[in-house]
């Protein structure tokens, strides 16, 4: 099973929450066990797994990141996003998780974040389900 | 099948060799052929794949990330451990090794290793195994 | 199903669109649903997702990585590739595709690519075909 989520972000770089919609959609299908995949369709965005309960950790992430990859001007690439490729590729394209009795198999404080690295812009991001048993 | 191991860590950032643990699973089941796919359910914490042999490599690991990430106090995230969650969504939580004729399919130089980003901590690790065929 | 395919490096550091062989592998095994799952079985090499209209893109991420973790001879590792092992685990070992219809699930800009960062070297990857429905 293949789904199609749409993500809006509204800032440059942002970490979008999605664990909620991606835990629906298993409930929706009334998957008990098996294995989500996520994949980002994008180049300049990327899924991440990090915590969702202090939102400074995001704000970390992001302005260390940038601290390490500016968005400077002496890329070659002329749209002055190579910044968010590089991003991209060390964050991942696809990442798994788990589901057990129903839920997202994820640490206490385990969310899915989209990675936004080039927005504000629409987005996707498919969600296969895999059923087990 | 899920499995959880567990891992104990000695240090604040250490990569500690769990090639031979998830062999063992793999061996125990009498899996001959499919996956692995492991997942740390921590957000200082991460999965990867790289060189055993050389325990040096391992230390030039750590020490160039922790040189790019450095456990600053200028973080906003009050812990003190902002460079950690950092390094555990570069790492990543997730990663798929293949199974053929009962052993994990790694390169010559290849083990599995537990990233602890924020130790010493007694942490845990998520083992499902696929069986093919 | 479990493929090997074979991969030559021209250069120390290098991007290499893996993305036809990949869709070349589903067609020929009349995929239609499914997925395909990467590994590269070295440790100073990687998989990674990213564009591939314009190959000052490639040029972009292979600089500002290499400037963010030079060759450089304070790594206690001697072979002097301590920086390939390093990029190695920060790109990552495994990437999941979908297959739809038969053809790789990507976005409209992105190609799959070998990531060489110790070359010139003959190299090899995994490609596993999940067969779906």
């Amino acid at each position: 099973m293949l789904f199609k989520i749409s993500v809006k972000s509204t800032k440059r770089t942002q970490m979008i929450d999605i664990t909620e919609e991606i835990q629906q959609i298993v409930c929706d299908r009334e998957i008990v066990t098996g294995q989500t995949i996520l994949f980002v369709p994008h180049t300049t965005a990327a899924v991440t797994i990090n915590e969702g309960a202090d939102p400074d950790v995001q704000t970390d992430i992001l302005s260390t990141v940038s601290d390490l990859i500016p968005q400077s001007n002496t890329h070659r690439h002329a749209e002055g996003n190579s910044d968010a490729h590089i991003k991209s590729s060390l964050f991942g394209a696809s990442e798994t998780v788990f589901i057990e009795e129903g839920r997202l198999v994820l640490g206490t404080w385990q969310h899915i974040f989209f990675f936004e690295g080039d927005g504000p812009r629409q987005r996707s991001l498919y969600v296969k389900i895999i059923r087990e048993q």
